[in-house]
């Protein structure tokens, strides 16, 4: 099976085209194994890149413990970039369908290749029961949540999957790998959900760690930065365009007048490979 | 650049066949690029498979910071393993050159290809000059060191490059994250160290997790589990044959009568890639 490694700000993951490539049986098996760091390909999860009967491509996702998500910002720019690149779909302007719904993608060249691209995030859901979350508001702003012997104040976002944002004073590895399983699995998201940590540089600059569900920490997580970025206009902290600084690199959020949130990042091919059958 | 990706009991690295590809100019910095597990391929580092004249071929291994290292012994078994299945030589025993001399291994099949090898890593080196650390004894064996506040027993082998045990009661990321580096970058070696911790199951099997020098924890160190064979027998706690488990898988270690040490373990060959130059 062939396979393509991308990235989009250290946001990796396996991608393989399944306008070539028969589609494997255990795709769920398959995830785990090519996500292990030392045994397998190593990466975030694995993304197909399948036909679609309403977009130039649609992508499936499934986390490196197998679990299918239904949309990864990053990942999305990925998949534009390759079916640009690689001629699926010569055409600037892209749709993608997804487990969200078809999103509209805007690719930036450099010479003949996408460089980066702008994704319209479509509008956050800010309804507790379909984001989902137990905890009370729609949604849910600087609402009390227990979590390891701390009572933290957490907003809620969905982005098509959950976000339960923290702003802290300073990040640090106690609040990601301490704090963020416990949010992930709390009793009071349903459907378990990704857990970011926000430190304000200014009104229109964050820093942001994240905690992705089935995933641990990863080094960008695109909807996970739109939802901080909604996050910290409803909690009267930053404004409706923010730049953000992640691990992996920076993304650009506009949360619009017209309720929809773009998202600006890079998406780099990083080698192609054959993963034995 | 093809490359092919192999692990030894996890310990992972990207094989470059020096027969076919040109020796890149600048290795120490594709070293670093190709093991970045995010933005690279992903690994402990880089071994290239190079023409010899003193053995069937050649290693030379550059960990993931592009500092170059005489040997691993992981690496060594996936070197021979990639010899005969590629065809460079049709042998099941084989001479391999290192930065430790030339080594002798004996490759065992399952069907036409090797599925684990048997290594002659030679005699373990115990002068202090030699291994090298400026502690006390020819070895210096359950030597007292103090390290982050506290005085461990040490015990020193070099398998060609140097190893400090530390038998514990019970492992932790308290020892191998907290400790290591502060053993790795001590100054009572001159030429850093790997930091080897070492849980007792009984006389005949051992537990290790190890901190490589270079390149943090790994999931498995050939050299440091044969020092750590040697510095058991030394300190009167384990027997010259003994089976060691470590995060990646297992290995066996035989201390000879003829003072050589036998190490025996699995290599897996994962994927083959490009690397765009």
């Amino acid at each position: 099976m062939k396979f393509t490694k991308m990235h989009g700000a250290g946001n990796d993951y396996v991608y393989v085209n399944c306008f070539d490539e028969s589609l494997p049986t255990d795709i769920p098996a398959l995830a785990q194994q090519v996500s292990d760091r030392h045994k397998g390909i190593g990466s975030d999860g694995l993304i197909l890149i399948c036909p679609s009967e309403v977009g130039h491509a649609r992508m499936r996702m499934f986390n490196a413990d197998g679990s299918e998500s239904e949309m990864c910002g990053n990942g999305v720019r990925c998949v534009a970039k390759y079916v640009y690149d690689h001629g699926i779909a010569k055409e600037e302007e892209l749709k993608i369908e997804t487990g969200n719904g078809v999103l509209t993608l805007q690719c930036n060249l450099s010479g003949t290749k996408v460089e980066s691209v702008r994704v319209n995030m479509g509008k956050p859901i800010l309804t507790s029961a379909d984001i989902p979350t137990l905890l009370p508001g729609d949604p849910p702003v600087k609402a009390p949540l227990n979590v390891g012997g701390k009572r933290l104040e957490v907003t809620c976002v969905s982005m098509g999957n959950p976000h339960c944002i923290t702003f802290v004073g300073e990040l640090s590895d106690a609040w990601v790998h301490g704090i963020g399983p416990l949010i992930e699995s709390h009793e009071m998201f349903p459907n378990r959900v990704n857990a970011e940590f926000i430190q304000i540089v200014s009104p229109s600059e964050i820093i942001m760690r994240v905690w992705e569900r089935g995933s641990g920490e990863t080094q960008a997580c695109g909807t996970g930065a739109c939802a901080s970025a909604v996050a910290g206009v409803l909690a009267g902290i930053t404004e409706r365009k923010v730049l953000c600084h992640l691990p992996g690199g920076d993304l650009e959020l506009e949360w619009s007048d017209s309720d929809e949130v773009f998202m600006t990042g890079p998406a780099v091919e990083v080698f192609e490979g054959v993963w034995p059958e």
